[in-house]
């Protein structure tokens, strides 16, 4: 497949509705803003995020700034700490169970990946589950699989296709969606949380023999593949609504940089046939900090009893 | 619907290989008292079994008699509580804490549905996880949702169908799956099992518009709905392999009972596309019970690390 362009010839036809993710972010950013102000002129308490980063990652740092600088602009404290790529299991768990003990922290971020000597496992069980903002903890995804329970918070990502999809205007219930990917981050609790929404939801991976005959049944697509521009509009049903969470960097010497980005899903063709669709970048990218500042606020809110 | 007969005339020419439940849940019993002897032989361990009964409810009180019976004969050393209609949350926690604790149980269970004025959330999340043979905690199903985890134990009557899928040769990686009903105990799990194990899974459930257009396009499908015949012929795709969970009673004057038992699909009909079913009753049924005792025995080899 062909990376970088997907249609032949890009037609000025294009009839989907844009979702822009980067407006509504910027929406959800005020909101929390408005609230944090609310509660801190109610009952003194200003939200707490604590984000743990292992290792120099040039894009861990990145995302950690920008967390960071979110956190800022809203009233969130963020507090961090930064250990050598060479830091133990141990130092990290340590600095957890500080965070979980403290009470002016309301929500612990683990930066992924971590280095490799490290157990993933080990180290988010360690995030007491009540301060879990990146919803991570198999207990938040064992409840958000379950009828009748509810997870202390829902992964930000998913959350965020989920909001993208609830401004937007699109009615989920009784609707088929289709997930592409089972991630744990993404794919795996965006189907949990369409199937909550009482969806009709099947799950497209690696192993799927015909993707395209089943995405095609899909009222609403949620890709999280990481492969560019799999989804080509032969794929969509007319009308669908498409949530695009891939970001992959494709080569292209036109740009000062020598790639650009593209989701997983071809624009130019799916734009033509769907009903809405998310761009990339500006679609889903933007959500995901906006769902953390959020989850953090929901957070303190839950601890403190705040409503 | 007619619940009592779902086929106008019942014909000669079923051609379904007719999976027998109750055959395999022997073996299955059979295998596990083998390995019981060898551990108790080699280790001197006897797997333990708790089963707390809440109430007097009879239906209840005949499953608690048939898993006492069953563990007798396999040689799992049952621990039985009885506790009184009207016992509080608190007593049955306790119960459950003393089990926890007594390193001659394996596995715990709280034998559903518990009287009204208990919250079932409270009481199972008090079974510790690693004796959880039930697997209805949330960190199991959690772990069962995702993808690099496995969940200490898979729920009995879920596990049965995967088991009867395996033992009859039905082949899921990359085959499409359709479970009908999203219960916790069992459509959830079953789907999230399909899916470990790399079928392309829809749920279809009481919000799905179309659920014979879906259900049709399925290699494999999972009934645990409730719905007495609801699965019609025209629902199945030829060849199909059909795992009916359902147990319903209906009208049927031609018995000494005045009812007998059908499933959710319409066995007449189905077994004459299907390519292999479950009859009802002696299909899933036996199964449970079955997996009950393997999972307790899996329990003490984990615990007592004997392989």
């Amino acid at each position: 497949m062909d990376g970088f362009s997907c249609a032949a010839t890009v037609l000025a036809d294009a009839s989907a509705k844009i979702i822009d993710g980067k407006l509504v972010a910027k929406q959800i950013r005020e909101e929390v803003g408005v609230e944090i102000a609310r509660m801190k002129d109610t009952i003194g308490v200003v939200p707490g995020l604590a984000v743990i980063l292992v290792g120099s990652r040039k894009d861990s740092q990145t995302y950690v700034r920008n967390k960071k600088k979110a956190c800022d602009a809203v009233g969130i404290k963020s507090y961090e700490v930064n250990l050598p790529e060479d830091a133990s299991e141990y130092e990290v768990i340590k600095h957890i169970a500080t965070f979980n003990d403290d009470p002016s922290v309301h929500g612990i971020l683990v930066q992924l990946p971590l280095p490799r000597h490290m157990n993933d496992e080990n180290i988010l069980n360690a995030v007491s589950i009540e301060k879990d903002v990146d919803g991570f903890h198999p207990v938040n995804i064992g409840r958000l699989a379950m009828q009748g329970r509810d997870p202390f918070f829902v992964p930000c990502t998913p959350k965020g296709c989920m909001e993208l999809l609830h401004r937007s205007g699109v009615e989920i219930k009784g609707k088929r969606a289709v997930v592409i990917g089972r991630s744990n981050i993404v794919g795996t609790p965006a189907a949990l949380l369409l199937q909550k929404a009482n969806a009709t939801v099947s799950i497209v991976h690696s192993k799927t023999k015909n993707p395209e005959e089943i995405t095609r049944q899909a009222d609403i697509i949620i890709a999280a593949v990481g492969v560019a521009n799999l989804v080509r509009g032969s794929w969509i049903k007319p009308g669908a609504a498409i949530i695009d969470v891939g970001i992959n960097p494709v080569d292209d010497p036109a740009s000062p940089r020598g790639y650009r980005l593209v989701g997983d899903v071809c624009f130019e063709e799916a734009s033509k046939v769907a009903g809405a669709i998310t761009p990339v970048p500006g679609g889903v990218g933007p959500m995901t900090i906006a769902m953390l500042l959020s989850n953090t606020l929901d957070s303190a809110k839950r601890i403190h009893k705040f409503k």
